[in-house]
């Protein structure tokens, strides 16, 4: 099988999930107990903690939450913080953003939706004209998961303090953290991401926040994470998002350069008379969309997977919606929309695999395209 | 070394581990996938789904939302339903129905708290009491995780219903199931469970709810479970939860006489005059609560953890307030109360230990006391 859906999840890195072990065996106990054990398990956590934050930001400006998804970070993010006036977000969010933004709407808050580019990028000027003095938090995602369009979010942040200084300002990292070199400015006040999209497996994420900042729990109960979110503290999964984490960031320029080189391949190779690249050039290399034009993707999702190519078609998360809201936004017709693969890599691809993955690509859609005739 | 804090948290069972490797392994796919290996694992999830709420309930009049923690079933069942005109709780709940009802409190709702008994249990005529036509919620803690009290939930959701048809009724079972042999019965809405309190590993919980109540979600996003619960799905630690509840609920009942004959080794072998016995003979073998009476309980379980026996100091969640909020609400007195350890057992537990156990509290008590005379 050639696993070509690494944004919707990926395969948990075997040797952090080896390493972390023991924290399912010995060292079980809850952080939060008063013996030696406990501390121990305790200082464990602390550690990975100020680890996993080092690697995106200052540990002297900013804390990290533990949550236990990357969209529980993103709701704690939007319903945990202002919630006064408005809020300006994109019509390109994850749903963990967008679904949350819609439910403040129902609530009576003003939400401001601000365009797409072609490529999935947030309109900066559209954005920008919709911060005024009444907007409490502005949430812009870093990597668009179904385009990979990076949003330049430290240029954004500080365009958007210099509107107006107390608005917040979130990123959802999910597409960005571990794949594309980055650092929190001082402009960011909030930014997720999560553990399963880079090697950890499921039940580690985080908010990071701006010390400064004040955000309210979404899980209230024995106060752990400085009262910040309660629950006995997932402490396997966060010591092995740590291992997997360091991994990545000690790779993250030669991964991405590898990455860089399978997305080249499917760029250059897939035909050109069936498929429309919608990905930009400047793009996360680490998410290809494509449109097989004028075919049903999800048949010919079908017919990669019975040859052994999984792929993705939109968000993984909202695939119960046959044209993506995101994709739409782009401004692709709906009878391209329908065609619309997303091709997302890990490090564990190869080079053999594109190459094949490519041919079954143009094989699978020649046949289809030609039965269509 | 002795564990003895398992109301905190249990060794997850190594059987269950090793039997959900797989879904760290080769199936680690998304759930919400729309190839064949997305299909294959949502399948699995839903067959967890069923089994694992089959241990409490008719399938057919409940439903089963997962979460990653208790706590944040809890605040679900407390944040995600009516919140309209009050709230009746009771004084002996676990920090995460207090800290939300009291956080309930502060957004304006009205929140009634009922007492206890000298055991931990609710005063269920000082609870009907408060019970009105304007009570939207009745949340009743199942077994009391400082005392192990066992609150009659199923006769107090009928009262409660005699006197508000309308009213919803939660109870949080985290210290029941898998513990204490327990059905749902058709008068109670809401119910939540834990598996890492019962050989599972943390990530994976539980909020049945009855099919006809109405919940929100408490995190929005990709519409997983049915759209009550988004996040991408921790099925190693669901599946992992499964296999684990499956091997204590088929040993419901022999667990638990094995469990009740620790229970009373303790209560008949620790010293009388040192030892009080807060836990009623009717509570729940799996949690003795005791006082050393006028000694100071967290030096005492320093000495203990020396001698490699491990307990608590009522609930792990709340370890950082010196006096246990439910013990004093049991009517404790603080000099007293100071003393108060938690023995909680697990089947894992022998009558070995037990008996070493008992020996090294009779001594390090006994030269406490000695120490402070």
């Amino acid at each position: 099988m050639i696993y070509l859906d690494n944004a919707a999840t990926t395969r948990p890195d075997e040797g952090a999930v080896r390493a972390a072990m023991h924290y399912l065996q010995e060292d079980f106990f809850n952080p939060s107990a008063l013996y030696r054990e406990g501390f121990a398990v305790h200082k464990e956590l602390e550690e990975a903690r100020r680890h996993i934050l080092s690697f995106i930001a200052a540990p002297v400006g900013f804390d990290l939450i533990f949550t236990a998804s990357g969209s529980e970070a993103d709701n704690q993010a939007l319903f945990c913080t202002a919630n006064r006036g408005n809020i300006v977000t994109t019509a390109g969010e994850h749903a963990a953003i967008y679904n949350s933004a819609k439910e403040l709407q129902k609530r009576g808050i003003e939400v401001r939706f601000a365009k797409l580019n072609g490529d999935g990028s947030v309109n900066a000027d559209d954005l920008l004209s919709l911060v005024d003095s009444g907007t409490s938090l502005v949430s812009v995602i870093h990597v668009n998961n179904e385009t990979g369009a990076v949003n330049p979010i430290a240029e954004l942040a500080k365009q958007v303090k210099q509107k107006n200084r107390s608005a917040l300002f979130h990123s959802d990292g999910v597409q960005a953290f571990g794949k594309i070199p980055f650092s929190l400015s001082s402009e960011i006040d909030l930014y997720t991401f999560s553990a399963h999209k880079i090697g950890g497996v499921r039940g580690a994420a985080g908010l990071v926040r701006k010390k400064s900042v004040n955000v309210h729990p979404l899980i209230y109960g024995g106060g752990q994470e400085k009262g910040l979110r309660s629950g006995t503290e997932n402490l396997f999964a966060i010591k092995q998002f740590e291992f997997a984490a360091t991994k990545k960031f000690a790779a993250l320029e030669s991964d991405y350069q590898k990455i860089a080189a399978l997305n080249r391949y499917f760029r250059e190779n897939l035909r050109g008379d069936i498929f429309e690249i919608l990905s930009s050039p400047q793009a996360s290399p680490y998410i290809l969309s494509v449109s097989a034009k004028g075919l049903r993707g999800e048949v010919l999702l079908h017919m990669l997977d019975d040859e052994g190519v999984v792929v993705g078609t939109g968000s993984a998360c909202s695939s119960k919606n046959r044209y993506s809201r995101v994709i739409l936004a782009c401004g692709i017709r709906e009878k391209n929309a329908d065609g619309v693969l997303r091709i997302s890599f890990s490090v564990q691809n190869t080079m053999d695999e594109a190459e094949r993955a490519v041919s079954i690509f143009n094989r699978c859609a020649g046949a289809l395209a030609e039965k269509m005739r």
